[in-house]
């Protein structure tokens, strides 16, 4: 029993299903370097505070080291009695320099102590989400800029809906991811407070220096109310939430991916790195990297909070760097995806011929619906329809309705900011290399 | 069929079941407002895009400005046909001034009209919910600053830990429904981004003046990409995070006041107009408002996008109600706080007392865990423990060690920034009136 | 305060927020005929108890049908102090015939009397659901009867599979619904257990005759403790999950009809009265019906738990309803599902031949994968490589293997119980219509 | 590349971190002892069908056995192209026995494999579950025997009801858990389903014989499709629903228990085997067990399905274990139990003295509750009232009124089935009792 934290008082013998079940270090000593760190600067403020010598706190900062360097070297040894990363590291300290080690917690408890380390790594593992982002974004800002010119159809409920550019697809994504990053970088200023002093509810009785612990830490804020501080988890749940709407933009995008090439669509052709195949039918190639990047937005992350932050962590890194790796090496079928555009999506564009002869849109998209039903009583194609044909929908109609019947030019109308026209796009293009050009945080 | 908005080429009759089951009318009927709004702001720039004309314009606010009128005195009449509150309102204007209505929808779709309403609605409703935010969380400092001097158990597990000021446990809430008011503020900047001009999927193909629509509705921002302004409903994901999260903070707090409530604890009193009886037993006053405010977290909000974010914001509005009510009216008995402190509260204090004569925590925490025990077996209290008692312990007490068993100073020793002394409690509760002051957002 | 259930003691007013916070006569009103029910049943073991005489037990249920009469021609008026439906038709019950209607609720609590009014109204609501899902069954399973003989590909991970009878699809969803409803008869046998006479938690002081009650109401058996009668609402949280399952099967089925009538893929056409148009395109014709029956699945009721029982048992009512409609009157394309097989989707047989030449089928996996490759490297089809080169990956073909090229040979191979041969489905068609015919419950 | 099972036709290379993305066998290689059953059985059915000689079918049979003892001795060696537990046992068998091995997924998919490995573990998994839980209920059938005297305060609403026997509190938990063994019993059956002979969707097309593998395993049916039979999870989200009921059941349970641990209410004091100190506060000794049993209802287990189905057997398993472990160990404080009833309890008892004397019962509770308000105003208990005090409320009181004042005869009204009187919590021990000794399946 000695080796646990709370020693003194208990006379019993723990349950070890209930000790198995009450650890936390099989997850948790993931920490290891955030557990250092805080220790290193708890000591010196210690120090400070006159609570250890110099020459205690020189023995303590060398033991951690020697610690850093068993973990780094992959040496450090997981001992049964080791509940968790803080005991471990503290066991190891009083193995390495003796009674000094036993005064590394004066006026520090697990609870303070946990929750620096969790912010101390949260913000890590936040800087290297980050460049993951920022590589799949500028992956598709740049292939949006390169293939501006090939158009395919816009689908809404999957049923095709107008022509427009291919990049102003993969653009509609990155936006959706910038915002993401605008949302993670304001996460990041709410873990980036200093909890360290605030003991286990009511403070820090000592005359522990928290101003000198901030900036040994790094940290931009010191924490306002200590039960606060060691109480609340919300930095973690801002931090699942953030990840899970971030996978729901990659799912969904991996969700048309996916729709696009089916043999039905073949729209793209996914790279064999991205693939997988059968154990029973050979023909098979499978598009298990879409399925799993689709599938992760599923995955719920309510659990014990270090666990999910750490499973949250690990999955949006690779999803990131999945799709990353896909999007860069797809091939599109242009010739397919140009084909896939039909007639019928000009509807619009003849509602709004008649508009430009003055119709009220109303009755414009009632003259055009009939016109759509009327090809389709003939089955033939909406722009098969005779100028004769078209007029028993209205009298408006002639030879010039021919000019509709184009998807350039229909693409082109849609040059407001934010539309599909050229000179759009490139705008958007524009924009989001402007703001990839200032993500420095 | 043809009062629904794609009459045209339909032939068969819709199921009346699918009909029922697509309508949605019955909520967001809420968003009439909004809705004329927007409308109103489109026909300024169909005019300056010369699609109606200035009499037509004038028509249409005039029309608009009608509807108005009879959804605020609860006269306007939803007819059968009305799946939405957009078909609805466009409805009545062919009513009221005939076919230059059918011109409003002109470049407009329903998918950018329906964003463009739920953002209108949204941001209102967070300013709303702002105030009442605000409001609680006045009540809530000003009452630490009232009852400063009160102190009561700190619990950690349910089980007393340390001495700490009643107002220190208000103010840990405080300062976590202060941090809510802060992300809202990040996502009212999200929510206020103009996705009219956005169209189906691909823009709009006229001469919209989107920079024209975005001072008309007082928005920040102008979407960027077409697409992604009619196809995603982030605000809305965040806007419920933000509210589960916050409902989870007020559910933890009315957690904390039902123990405390409870005959056992009786350190609270709930005012009656916060209390309900039983239909059985006489005596029952229950802490219905507590429950009920707990239980609000538990709700999940994963529905329909527009339902969800209508249902969340009536809880949020009613639950920081009643708790602005609930704490503004509970009685504290402090005698009775008081009493519940105990001297094993102050076994950390007891370690401390060694550390300050040069014992390592670690060993220090044994010893006092070890006087503990002794006081436990002999069923007296920890301060009634003979310093021949406590020297079998640790040679090192003596006759000082009676200091220790003073709450107040016990109390008095946390005054680093954030923790439980008098001092630092004043400065968290001014901390929180400056803070209170800046948010005029 | 009188009109209150528990109006003794108190003496301050309730804030009205708090009261409308906790009403919920709005939605457990559709208890109404349950909770008249349960009161008959109960004045009639309060008569048998002698705790009111025949008298007051023939007033009190002349009065209950008066109010039963009341709610069944739509003129029963909920006044503003009913904050449930238990509530308001006591109140009226006072109204109409005075003081006796004090005694009814003699040792009976609001506790018993809610959870006995939920399971008579939820074990109504399971037997139009089961009527439901068995018509559902039905049209499924007639339907795979018909269209026996239609082939076309099934899908994995979205690609191209093999090739399967459509009625081989349909019934892999019809077997998962008798898997529902079989749940649901489990469900109901625990829905179906007496709580009246548990009172608030202890059970009833009085000689109340619980068996009577159970005959009276018709439920298969009597609670076996109050705590736990009055307490738990699992029968709730499982209709929930089943729903929650069920919505799920018909999600999957909706995804994939989705799918299927995409231009793209065109083996099906919705029927016009299962689709719904666009305000903006006027070609578009968009499968509304079913993205709202796939939309369901993602539908979550954990909300308060008589609230989340309406609305799920709406949402599966109406679900099952709308899917029948949608499945009996969808059209198939039979020429384009049978052309989209390809003989890509064959290469399982074609390792099948070289199984029977005796090569293990690892190996002849691999050789057919490499005919596959061949294939796509000359961009012909599978079954446009010679015999020559096919011998190129194994010296076993001959050219007998043009017997492989056979969609409906390959069809009929899957014979054992479970497969896509004629006779295999013909024996599931035979198998669930024995099981429809033993659905009595 | 080689190495994989699907081989064949690539020429790319898998990205590598795609590769760990996708790969199972971190957690799938539970289901070794699973695989190799499934295995053994199939090659006797591959035998039978003249597909693998009899010589094959022995030395693949004496393969898996090896295989076998490899992984009991805990010597297997998974190697980096194992993706998951079926590629590495199959690799394995291929080094052991060379060419053979690779005939033995002749006709076989991943899709069947997979299902039924998952089916044979669940299976064994819910027997172990079984086993604990009636492990659990025994011990708090036979805790309910023995203590069956003690009486305590029944709570609602955190608020002291009505005065109950501790054996009562007991068993309404025990008969919560029965329900969730015949939930158990009722999955276990749809869990023993044969799926082994679907192949990838479309069936096997050997001669399978699909019976012989049924009775091989032990399975009680055979699936009746082969597309649902290999796409459907339905026994795992099942099993996932049952074990967040089951552990909901157990967090309630152990709600009450941390609050009578508290020190203000006292009525339990936990064993030191299930209790935890605090690194900071010697005197701390936290419920950690309970709080562990309450938090695990809110683990949610939505993940990838096999790790999901992992997951929550070990949470329910090691849960079980240790809630059998807190009640058989608790100690209870009779005396302070009994303390804690008060004459207010009885206020309902006050009532029903007046509902005797011929008083409805809604009068009587407005009544009692106005001596419950006198007696609050006067600052005494309930039953410090005098007679004359109590006719200020109703001239009925007389001085048999104190006869009501009695916790004994109070509880030994509650008669009725189900209620809180000796010879009804004992009929639900016989009950409960008669129960366990049936548990047979």
């Amino acid at each position: 029993m000695g080796s646990k934290l709370w020693g003194g008082r208990f006379v019993g013998d723990t349950d070890p299903i209930m000790e198995m079940f009450n650890a936390s270090i099989a997850y948790d000593k993931r920490m290891w370097d955030a557990d250092i760190r805080g220790s290193k600067a708890y000591v010196k403020a210690l120090e400070k505070a006159e609570l250890v010598t110099t020459e205690e706190m020189e023995n303590i900062l060398h033991g951690m080291d020697q610690i850093h360097d068993e973990w780094s070297k992959g040496v450090f040894e997981v001992k049964p009695g080791d509940e968790d990363i803080h005991t471990a590291n503290e066991r190891r300290l009083k193995e390495l320099i003796g009674e000094p080690a036993g005064k590394l917690h004066t006026g520090r408890s697990r609870n303070d102590q946990v929750v620096t380390d969790m912010r101390l790594w949260l913000r890590d593992a936040i800087s290297t989400l980050k460049r993951n982002a920022l590589q799949l974004i500028t992956t598709m800002v740049e292939r949006a800029a390169v293939e501006m010119d090939v158009l395919f159809p816009g689908y809404t409920h999957m049923q095709r809906a107008q022509p427009i550019r291919w990049s102003h697809w993969l653009l509609s994504h990155a936006v959706a991811l910038s915002r993401d990053l605008e949302r993670l970088h304001e996460i990041r200023r709410r873990v980036n407070v200093l909890p360290l002093g605030s003991g286990a509810i009511a403070g820090t009785p000592f005359n522990i220096d928290r101003e000198l612990l901030r900036q040994e830490l790094a940290f931009d804020d010191i924490s306002i109310n200590s039960m606060d501080a060691t109480g609340q988890r919300d930095f973690v749940a801002e931090f699942l939430f953030w990840a899970s709407l971030c996978l729901t933009h990659l799912s969904k995008m991996a969700e048309d991916l996916m729709l696009y090439s089916t043999k039905e669509f073949s729209f793209l052709v996914l790279s064999d790195a991205y693939s997988t195949g059968s154990s029973l039918m050979p023909q098979k190639k499978n598009a298990d990297s879409l399925e799993l990047i689709r599938s992760k937005a599923g995955r719920v992350f309510g659990r014990e909070d270090k666990e999910a932050m750490f499973d949250c962590y690990d999955t949006v890194h690779a999803v990131l760097q999945v799709t990353t790796g896909v999007l860069s090496t797809i091939k599109i079928n242009r010739g397919v995806m140009e084909a896939a555009l039909s007639p019928d999506m000009l509807a619009t564009d003849l509602a709004y011929y008649l508009v430009r002869k003055g119709v009220p849109f109303r009755e414009a998209h009632g003259i055009s619906g009939k016109a759509v039903f009327l090809a389709e009583s003939k089955s033939i194609l909406l722009n098969q329809l005779t100028v004769e044909e078209l007029r028993t929908a209205s009298p408006l109609f002639s030879s010039d309705v021919s000019a509709v019947w184009d998807y350039s030019s229909s693409v082109e109308q849609y040059s407001a900011p934010g539309g599909t026209a050229k000179s759009s796009v490139a705008a958007q293009v524009e924009h989001l290399r402007t703001w990839l050009k200032k993500q420095a945080w």
